[in-house]
């Protein structure tokens, strides 16, 4: 059982060591190869992730092209929200983009956790926020920033992944082609060398 | 007191007479002009609103300009949740298109409201779950979307306001100029003619 999981855990609530027992029986983890499909736009997402190690990347298909919106990594929870909970179609593509180990959380764990203690019920609302402020920074970056400063604060807060990824997903990201990213980075390095 | 505000209340839970006494008599409604600020960025936010009539436009200030992203009409209800239950700075700027009528949340209310029965704390994750699908849908939009495919979402969606905005919020909105809006109204029209 990840460590990184109860650490989280404990920034919110204090867990008895019989409800830590209870979480460590209850939710198991996975380990999923690279390019693993967890979740498929319009189907209906029975489960969530808490990831141990790895990339999880969202996207989106657009006339059969794969635009991709964001890269969940280490100690990041990865869910489609509103079709977890309200058991609709999901609007969301997940998939591996390297050997990545996670905590799987099914609805019926979800369910037998938010039975077990409203501690859970706190711990699902904080989830929540969390998913909230992030899609709320990834609008407030696609409104007020240009693909240079999206690269720049890609960099500055998952610089990690940019070693890990292949570029064609950075740029599609940044919402530009290849080539366009290639020049970004030599302007950088440029302005480094200054 | 709005009407509408409890029939969306009475969408999700069933309040007693004497829990619709108390709503009433704790949340005023305020008449706002045109162009009132309702929050601005690096403030703490300390209410948030329910639209009983008229628009409410989220925009970004980038290098002194401002970047519409979303516009809230009537019935729906417009935060910036972090900024609202951590008090932490807002990173959002709301201010009224039109003449508006809200029903003000303040902090206060609030806290009195979610003390007074659990039913408001689980309107409040209602509200927080459309606010989360708001954004979701906006990511979505930004990433699969032409700006003409946009406008046609916009105008399905919030047709009405086709009328009352300037066009160079709708451009914003879009992320294009105004000339670019007029050759992409041109173009729908024609196409509609054909």
């Amino acid at each position: 059982m990840a460590k990184a999981f109860f650490d989280f855990i404990a920034q919110h609530v204090q867990l008895s060591p019989e409800e830590k027992a209870f979480v460590e029986e209850l939710l198991p983890t996975q380990q999923l190869p690279k390019g693993h499909l967890l979740l498929q736009e319009q189907r209906i997402s029975t489960q969530f992730f808490f990831i141990i190690k790895g990339c999880i990347r969202l996207f989106y298909l657009v006339d059969g092209i794969e635009k991709s919106a964001f890269f969940y990594t280490e100690n990041e929870f990865v869910s489609s929200y509103e079709s977890f909970t309200k058991q609709v179609p999901a609007k969301h593509n997940f998939q591996t983009t390297e050997p990545t180990e996670v905590l799987v959380i099914s609805q019926e764990s979800a369910y037998k956790l938010l039975a077990y203690s409203p501690k859970f019920d706190f711990l699902a609302r904080v989830i929540m926020e969390v998913e909230l402020a992030t899609y709320q920074n990834m609008v407030a970056s696609f409104i007020t920033l240009s693909p240079e400063q999206r690269y720049l604060q890609f960099l500055e807060q998952k610089g990690a992944l940019q070693q890990r990824l292949p570029q064609h997903y950075i740029a599609s990201y940044l919402g530009i082609s290849a080539e366009s990213l290639s020049r970004i980075k030599k302007r950088i390095l440029l302005k480094k060398q200054q």
